[in-house]
């Protein structure tokens, strides 16, 4: 039989291959490609060894932990393209992350727990705060977008001061939603967890079956740094060879940033949001999707923005406008769907048309250079 | 006692009128206003006629017919005036559609309907269900205006092409959500549906009162294919006339294409609407005019992009931007209204003060030349 | 013990000093910021006499009272602005004063409400009533702004009469919210007022405890005569100071409307909406908050069209497009919060946030001259 763990394996001998085709000089397409396939076993297994070392840790510093590296394969990428200058993926890549995670994501989860169950329920109060912080999120990252393009003369250095104000007041938020969820309110949370039996993660878990007290900490420990190590040359490569191979394959950098990259990042992601979907663990499967998009906009963007202020790189959230149009569009039909607290296979449809209209647009649009 | 099926028959005589209105040249303002007279009671026979043959044919098959041919009216004179070259009116009546089943024929139902009873209850889910299928049908039509709006050098190739893909995935969309309506959650429906009386039906049905094992088929089939050759003449008329009639009476095109012409279309469904909405039977009124918006949106719209294409008008979704403001304005305080699956007049007037709002602001745009 | 009462006792003492600082030329900014102070214990009493002669005037025409002087203070301000040409503080405060009762209001509503109890409920029926109100006045004062900003070569005057049209609808949609929580649906509003004791409302009211029929109705007249004087007095020194005074402390006349005048303006009503929020009356607090942004958009805004009509000045609805996407955004997000009849300290975070970076973007808003 195949799974997820044996596909998860195989896409491990791309990393060396994606290495080969670098020094051999086999072209930047062969590059950039065994690079995307590489970098997708590495995002699972850091996956695996954070949730395994949160075990350890408990759950208040585990759930930190999670919260922290829960997007570190797209942060380690997005820091990468930031130090090459690349900013246009980096902020392409934001935004796709957001919309993919909510349309993408969700959508298969929604179509494929809905064929097999006629309705699928999940809590609606967490579904309110996670639509309401959502859309406080999407609001304050596309704000300075929305007053560049509403008004004309806004020079670039207001744009930027506005940019980092904008993150510091996230990055606060991003920290009350922690407190929020792990203590005054973690009831709320715990309902959708409890219903959950070991085995049901194993399936999208690599590590093997133990008990709690068998984990072997160093050995995570381990795992996880190997793995950010690998990322981030494996992420080298993508983003050295990701303008020439783009172009060679007739894509912009806007399409690759949008579409592409938080594909690759979130692939793991995806697998245990559409696995548990399908166990009808609607609750888990919604948290996986939404909690993504939500670090990504209330944690990922603000550091980046920070990241780029203290390296003299000019990332701002000033968008391209056509993005924000998407965000908002992604967040608007993934809030009115999932505001009733039920699920079904045509809602997924709904979705998932979404993301191939937006996917669309985005292909169509017309071709934007990588660097400014 | 002066009642629908009266005013209907009455309105038959402009038919005749109008064809002499146009082979004696009694002005293209004669010609114009008799047209649109005359294609209101036959909008009416074709949907009586439409609903009878869909009694014999089954639930399925009925039900598709009823899905391809609800709007049939709208669709032919679309398709006279696509072919005379008039884009900006059918891309206006398109979104004219959507607003006035939203906002006009919804608030009437709800005013009414609320006038009789303190509060109006319906079925949340289906409302649910179809407030996100009415928000991606919008979300894609608007998409490429959207694109062209927020940036620039977007050829019209692009725009195009994109709308032609849009089209594609919303008719396929459509489809999924007939076999969702009709097969695989078609119980949700029924609760509606079952709490009519035959009788009910009766006052918005033109036929006389029959079991169904008398429906005389061969005489129903005689009525659609009359009455479709009937509206497709007057539409012809309607078209022939509508840039001279218009800036006679002081209208623009646009305003005619968003206001005028939906009303005429929609006659027969805005009756049928208000009526079951005074006996108390919101499931089938809002049925009506949501299941309307929707399908001008997810197979009206598309069909008309698709019949474009092949007969080499440049009809695309590139709508004027402010048509883009008014649906998504319309989408999202009908959303509003009735997510909480409970009406009142209040609230069927707000709805109304929206469709005045909007019809002033159409009102006094500056004028747009017909073609391009 | 400092008491709401004795801070707006002490505060009397800056209306004699701003007199003082205008007529001694103290400098515009001593005046502005003194007329400012002056201004907010005028409101409460205002508020409170208004509430007095409501008791004595019954359910009825009471209630049409507070529902036309709720607002005096702004209505007052801005007429004076108007008065004075300042058209675009006049257009900001407007705006501002629907973001910061929406964002800041019922964002510390919640947030200190929240810090007591875990949860906190409200009726969802008038949440749902009052949000789809919202919406419609949003939409129908911004519409004139976003045919002007999504069509080119709209000329002045044809947004001066669409905004008088827009502005005459508003204001009959106002009566009849009125009539409807007055008259037809007013067992929906009583479920919250009935919950409070008399006791809970002397906190916020200024008014010694009395029985009703001792409400000494000549006196209270006076004090809402001569507040009103007084107000427009300090209106005067306040508009007269402003421009002078705001590019002394390096602020934009927009930061000022938008952000400034509002929260002086709604000084008293911000007291009353915390303080119910703390004793659990949630209905009240939002009733507060969302009652008065309705106000603003449905009969403050309308008025102030039609005043400056009257008057020859130029005041219409075309607001700086950056106002739009403001307030959309915290319609958007106030209903999203309330929408489903409960809420918690994070959401009033999430309020706050978003009020936050609004006014971070209203801060680097480059500078717009207050005359046209």
């Amino acid at each position: 039989m195949i799974t997820l763990e044996k596909v998860f394996s195989l896409l491990l001998l791309f990393i060396p291959i994606s290495i080969a085709a670098h020094f051999s000089h086999w072209g930047a397409s062969v590059v950039f490609i065994t690079a995307c396939l590489g970098i997708i076993p590495l995002a699972a297994w850091m996956g695996t060894a954070t949730e395994e070392i949160a075990v350890v840790l408990g759950p208040s510093l585990g759930g930190l932990l999670n919260a922290t590296f829960g997007n570190a394969t797209e942060l380690i990428i997005s820091l990468v393209a930031l130090n090459a200058g690349l900013i246009d993926v980096v902020k392409a890549s934001i935004t796709g992350s957001i919309i993919s995670n909510l349309l993408l994501v969700m959508g298969f989860s929604m179509l494929l727990g809905g064929l097999r169950y006629k309705e699928q329920e999940f809590q609606p109060v967490i579904a309110g705060v996670n639509a309401s912080s959502m859309t406080l999120a999407v609001i304050a990252i596309l704000l300075p977008t929305a007053m560049d393009y509403t008004s004309s003369g806004i020079d670039e250095a207001t744009i930027q001061k506005l940019s980092i104000a904008v993150a510091v007041v996230l990055i606060l938020v991003y920290g009350l939603t922690l407190l929020f969820s792990m203590k005054t309110h973690s009831y709320l949370y715990h309902v959708g967890l409890a219903e959950l039996e070991p085995s049901e993660l194993s399936e999208v878990n690599l590590a093997p079956d133990t008990a709690t007290d068998e984990v072997n900490l160093p050995l995570w420990i381990g795992v996880l740094l190997g793995c950010t190590l690998l990322v981030a040359v494996e992420s080298e490569l993508l983003v050295d060879s990701l303008e020439v191979a783009t172009s060679q394959l007739g894509l912009t950098t806007l399409f690759t940033g949008v579409i592409l990259v938080p594909i690759i990042g979130n692939a793991a992601e995806h697998a245990t949001a559409v696995t548990v979907a399908m166990k009808n663990k609607m609750d888990l499967s919604l948290g996986v999707a939404v909690g993504s998009s939500m670090q990504i906009a209330l944690f990922v963007a603000p550091v980046l923005v920070l990241a780029g202020w203290i390296t003299g790189q000019p990332m701002d959230l000033d968008f391209n406008p056509f993005e924000l149009v998407a965000v908002a569009v992604a967040v608007l039909i993934a809030n009115s769907i999932s505001s009733d607290g039920k699920s079904n296979w045509l809602e997924g449809v709904l979705l998932l048309a979404a993301y191939v209209i937006l996917a669309l647009a985005f292909y169509f649009h017309p071709v934007i250079t990588a660097i400014g």
